[in-house]
């Protein structure tokens, strides 16, 4: 795997995301990697991040898949560009659509694996696919469309 | 508008969800109400409920539709039944898919609103659009496909 997470490259301005900004003390702080060509991060669900007892809520499925996605397309164009992640420019990118499928009931006792690939690669659009995996079995697949973050987002 | 929120009528054991159950401490606490044929919820996130500053990540987008969705497919069960929300057998819906379009940057300061209309309606699947509105304009558009809950995911 790749050494440092692809959140922790983002500036600082840019690191307050509730799902994965390092600089968010309330948030989720997804950590996303580099495995070969797929992006992968394993977080593991508080057990108040419940939908009925013993199963996660599908609220965080998406915002794993959401901020996993955007990350991964992040590190992408970065690698596509030769560029290494966190140089300026920023290369970074926000969600335009999110699907999830619920394929079973999430465990919640344990960790959740998220697994990235790039299917789609332009400038600024990327579409990445995403597999959510628990106690073995994948329990949700997603997709994120990922457009490069438009200048009215970017802090001042 | 309906007098009792959809989630307040959830039967204790179903009422744990971080994005909508009134038993979760920690959770959203979403609530949702008939206006008509629509149903309505309104909910103001957090701080640190960002992206990057100034607006709203879009896990928390994904984590009100999917609730609006699946509370809203309840109420229309019952009402299709012509039952009391909350009587037993329970009609409680959980999410087959998810889809969310995000249309615009949505601003952090101030409430968000969630719309629902059914699309479609049978006993065990029920299809919901749903639409966020913040400072009057449309910010998000999404669709939930809403099953039966299975008996697996039922406390014992």
């Amino acid at each position: 795997m790749s050494e440092q997470a692809f959140q922790d490259t983002y500036a600082d301005g840019l690191s307050h995301c509730y799902g994965c900004g390092r600089l968010n003390e309330h948030g989720l702080q997804l950590k996303s990697y580099w495995d070969g060509d797929e992006s992968v991060a394993v977080i593991t669900p508080q057990a108040y991040h419940t939908a009925v007892p013993g199963f996660v809520y599908g609220g965080l499925l998406a915002s794993i898949i959401d901020c996993h996605g955007t990350g991964t397309a992040s590190a992408a164009a970065y690698r596509a560009a030769g560029r290494a992640m966190g140089t300026s420019p920023p290369l970074r990118f926000v969600t335009a659509s999110l699907h999830v499928d619920f394929l079973r009931p999430t465990p919640i006792d344990g960790p959740l694996e998220v697994r990235g690939s790039v299917k789609e690669i332009k400038p600024r659009k990327i579409v990445v696919a995403a597999e959510v995996t628990a106690q073995g079995q994948v329990c949700a697949r997603g997709q994120v469309v990922a457009v490069l973050m438009p200048d009215s987002m970017l802090p001042k």
